[in-house]
């Protein structure tokens, strides 16, 4: 099931990003190349698509203009999440030369890279879309940027798992280990934590899924079982919780994977393994 | 040429993106899964490589550990800059069995990010370890992560090209036509910088070649240009300043690139589309 | 229901308070009266509570000596969590008079207040320890204070609602007004929203709950209802979803809105009007 | 003696605070709730007083609006410093309705915490208005919020004491056991300290205050004495210095303290024990 | 009058500066020139002066090469206010060879100026130093830095003005022009502030100080005046209030300016026009 | 050879420094002798300087008023690198006269230090301007103030040497002693660093000279050479590297260093000792 169109993120999540990102490329003394220009010459640039992808991040990456010259002016001419093909041009940006310049390679960083997850996460729930199941990333993600990962996953069309460890209470097996038998370990979790707070559990095989049958757990992962072998689980599960299989899921496989039943299909590559999408710019003077 | 194995960055260089991305994984209340183990748990975790590679970024990303619980006790038993097999066991990690569980992704999560760049860059490296060509990196890097991955290209054996745009001058297509001719543009930019700055130019044809060689620029950057092409240019050279050649080289035409004579190769592909290596844990209590 | 005692708070979410407020009581050139004392100059001192209460934050109040002078020793004598008598040693300080001097106050303020908000919460959870209901605070915190805050609520039996806006979805009326009825309101949450978080919905009226009912929302909040439409909204949700009871619950009333079945009583003034309890040093040279 | 209204503090004084609530409440990915209304939708937005208070920190609790989303317009309709009744619109604040729910939690929760301080002051404050006898704070003030506390003291009518340990000395008994008898503690002082700063001693006893009045302190706090003894103390004083009564002074005998003629009288529960105002809003579409 | 030796600023109150300072010499990737050495190879380095002065900031500029590696050893051998002749040895630095020569130009560019503002402040404080006037330094002071030029005044013997624009009231004479005449505009300011607060203003004429001494104000600031009329000016004075000479006073006129008999002599260019102390450091392998 | 006039720094190389001092003036609660005036009071402001000199910084200092009160106007009379006569007003400055008196001292601390570094610049590079030799600066900057302060040395006709130590290669005697002959170290340098980095060997003899004549370094220093022997090196050399003179360099000896013919002159007092240009305000209501 594909995420309507994510709601945009506040600035605030954002900016202070951006901020460091301006400043890493920025140095101690700016754009000594651009420099050079002279200080009155304006152009206009397009940011330009070179392959067809999903878009997300598209008003964030281009406030890297404005942030370190106000008086850009950035027009974005498509929305994140939209689908669109090679060749498109996303939006244009207006203002000083030098200003373009020095903040383009901050722009193109994060727009390539935010897109390049939509298109991923959009591909696979692409190949789901008329199944239940809905796709979500982990916490996998690259220091720094997971709040703007998980928003680029909305954006193509999957939801997010936890965004931290204090989500939600996920028990894998050495939690199990260490805290007895898994109905106890769920007594204790759902003693301590607060009313908005669900439980998952992790469980390898389908004895275990029994175990997690007794209590009021809120979620079973199915790790890495095989198609045949979820069936059997969502069967057993029969919809006292919400199921999740993870695992070295891909494009090969998702739809085997979904056609089980299962709830949820988590998928760490959407965010840990990301090929830019390869979005350029084209000056007009 | 590949480089030598990279001098340590000094931990003021990283510990500020450690923290912060313990801090995107503690949210507001920390680990409450692992909470509910008993406080006075003691574990040993084998840092695992699921995969071979080849390794950076190894002590700072076990600094994640003690980052966040200063008693916790890490070893590292590889070096960065190493090549290693699947299942090497890279680094041992014991402590509080809480601090273990908490801290374990935020290592993991920077840990297979750099091996997966030092790998990348090493199997490139490698096809033309015998010839003098050097290959760098690019400013096509992620937002807030550009230290820690041009570290890690120099761990896999390559070089860094320009941190920053304050780092030399380069001047592109656009800034030749604003500027006037490139004699012209070459002459402007010595006057203006300092003398440790260098100044490269870009070129797309002979012609160009032929202007840039009337300059004193330091380095002339062949930019999509053929092996053929690239040899007749640097045969124009004739070693009278730096030639890079750029502009989508992969593992398939490296070598014939390296061939044609060129002093320096980048690949932005090192930065921007990094598949992590797949490094896990695994639990000793 | 009273929680169990909270696991620790990873130092990494308080110690940038506590360097806060330390820097606030130093000003530019820190503590010049105790700076008239002789260098050398040792002492001992005890926290000592002059009130009964409940603890909470005692070791990273503490944590305000360690950080102003790493040589001071701190030693906590109770537990976050303990019931103490007036007159109780919570913890001894030893090290430079110079130190204890300038770093107590700091101490003080953060210990005062936590304890001031577990002493609240104790009392409230106390007198519904019995009952299945579970105590939980709101979003009306203190400005930079809410993970402690939250966390004091935690050692004084309480438990957390929602931390921040992120964390789950809460459907107020003027929400339904703008979404539509309400079942058409939940369903849209729920394609919105992730598989782990969940979702409450605010009633007014047993005809709301009735709509509220259709959906398959997590929770519903009964606002501002007197106990006897508190239990026929409770029976009438029939264990279907989580309720909660919310509006200016007080001691004189909590027992009677709790005996009424639901899962859940909400209270603001645990974090938005606390009385400190009062905590002195005694000196020991 | 009522303090004139203060001088508003420059938002460089408050806005890092305010994005710091604001961030607290956003957590990673925003306002879930919000997000599911229709991105264009408007409202305006009453915020109005369900008590009668002393109003603090309105203009700066407002910013919190348009630091969200600069496009809101907020409009005060009372000043800092106003004695309002129950009712009392204060502001209007008028934009997206995302932004206006987004929002409103931070602007209330800072909002209702330095009315309260100001309410609070300026009722002991009343009491005492017509006597010269100056109302003021303490140190005793909450993490990181020292600055807007102190100011909302000011904002109801008292003064502040000490900022921070810099800003004046203050000999306690442990100070001048160690440093030798009161007049050599003081000279010691004067010759350790800039013109610019303020010394005060404190006293338990009226053979203490003797001692005192043999220096050149500047101030002298009679620290817990009944109003008899501080009438005999001020007596004995005579003018040669300032004179601070001190020590769980409340409502009930803050008026007898102020007969007795001090000069200055300090309560910390103005900022320690804060009963918030209770400040809503109400929705206009 | 010479001031005592100053007590040490706390480490929160200058290792910010420290890590800015570091981070501005590391740049991206560190010291590659040290890079090259052995890893292992140690050394012993001593701070040396190069030339004859008043030491200031030695522990905290020492506290850069811990901060950079904190197995680094240091040793102070003398001590901040100590008056050293040219070739003294300041301290001893031992450790890894690479991280002496990185945090070396940190720790000696801090060291210089401060060094400099004590001797500097020194030879002049010395030049008064049996008469009752204290030299003190004004805001005129570099961005970031007032903490520690001015803790390098009292080291150099001299006292401190006014931190910061709320630490005193200082009424120029356009504060006065605006605010009608002088007594009321010091009533106007002494109702407005606290009791620890002090109230200075500027006159540049007698008539004016007549005015002044109408009032209660603390401080007077006797501008530009030369030493006879400074003379007369603290006669008139008589010991009401606290007499300052201001305006620019050098080594050539402030013993002619203290022996008038004001209390207080500032001088900007202590902090605004710092010629450093010339520092080195000498390899011991 | 004079530099260019420099292109002017991002407001993001500036801003935070700029914010830091505000604060450091604000302290807690802000200007308190101007918040005696009237709130509605206009003025007008007149930057003027007292002294003839070279200008660096007046939009980024001027920025100072705007940052603290957006609706002040500011408006520069002349630019970075010009050169003024004693009296010239160099900008003007319109708002709530408040705000002017607030920010005033903010704005002049940053412009005095900086037009002081730019005319101490402009002097010494105005005696050598006929000749082809670059002025350089050093890394012996104040801490936090790097980047403006070699800005300023621009601005006064200075070009920069190395930024930090990241920069570029200095091999100095300590580094050949340790890493063998100047011809092996350099090799070794080369082998590690990227394309773009250059390499500087310092040498003290003639005999050193020779054997860094062996290698690729791109520059050599000169070490405390008198010009006689400067000559002869830059002789020796015969353009085959740049030549850099170093060590004590005064407005005495400049010129002749410059007619030996080195390429760079390098004055670390340029920014380690810099006496303030003394600019001020002038009010006109």
């Amino acid at each position: 099931m594909t995420a309507p169109a994510p709601a945009p993120l506040p600035p605030l999540c954002y900016e202070g990003i951006l901020q460091t990102a301006l400043a890493e490329d920025m140095g101690r003394s700016g754009d000594i190349s651009g420099a050079l220009l002279p200080a009155g010459k304006q152009a206009t640039l397009h940011v330009v698509t070179r392959e067809a992808g999903c878009i997300a991040g598209l008003e964030m990456s281009l406030r890297a203009f404005t942030l370190y010259d106000p008086a850009v002016q950035v027009k974005a001419l498509v929305a994140d999440g939209d689908v669109v093909a090679a060749g498109t041009v996303l939006a244009t940006v207006s203002g000083a030369a030098r200003s373009l310049l020095a903040a383009e390679r901050t722009c193109l960083n994060l727009l390539g890279h935010l897109c390049g997850i939509a298109t991923q996460t959009h591909a696979l729930a692409h190949l789901i879309a008329d199944l239940p199941a809905k796709l979500v990333d982990t916490r996998k993600t690259l220091p720094g940027l997971r709040t703007l990962q998980k928003y680029a996953v909305r954006a193509g069309g999957g939801h997010n798992h936890r965004f931290a460890l204090d989500d939600a209470v996920m028990l894998k097996d050495n939690h199990v280990a260490l805290l007895g038998d898994i109905p106890a370990a769920v007594a204790h979790a759902r003693a301590a934590v607060g009313p908005m707070v669900k439980i998952e559990v992790e469980v390898d095989t389908l004895e275990q899924l029994d175990e997690v049958l007794k209590t009021d757990a809120d979620v079973v992962m199915l790790d890495n079982m095989p198609p045949e072998m979820l069936k059997a689980a969502v069967g057993r599960v029969g919809g006292r919780m919400l199921t999740e299989a993870s695992g070295g899921i891909t494009a090969a496989t998702i739809r085997a994977v979904a056609e089980s039943g299962v709830d949820v299909i988590s998928v760490g590559a959407l965010t840990h393994s990301v090929k830019q999408l390869d979005i350029g710019l084209d000056y007009r003077q």
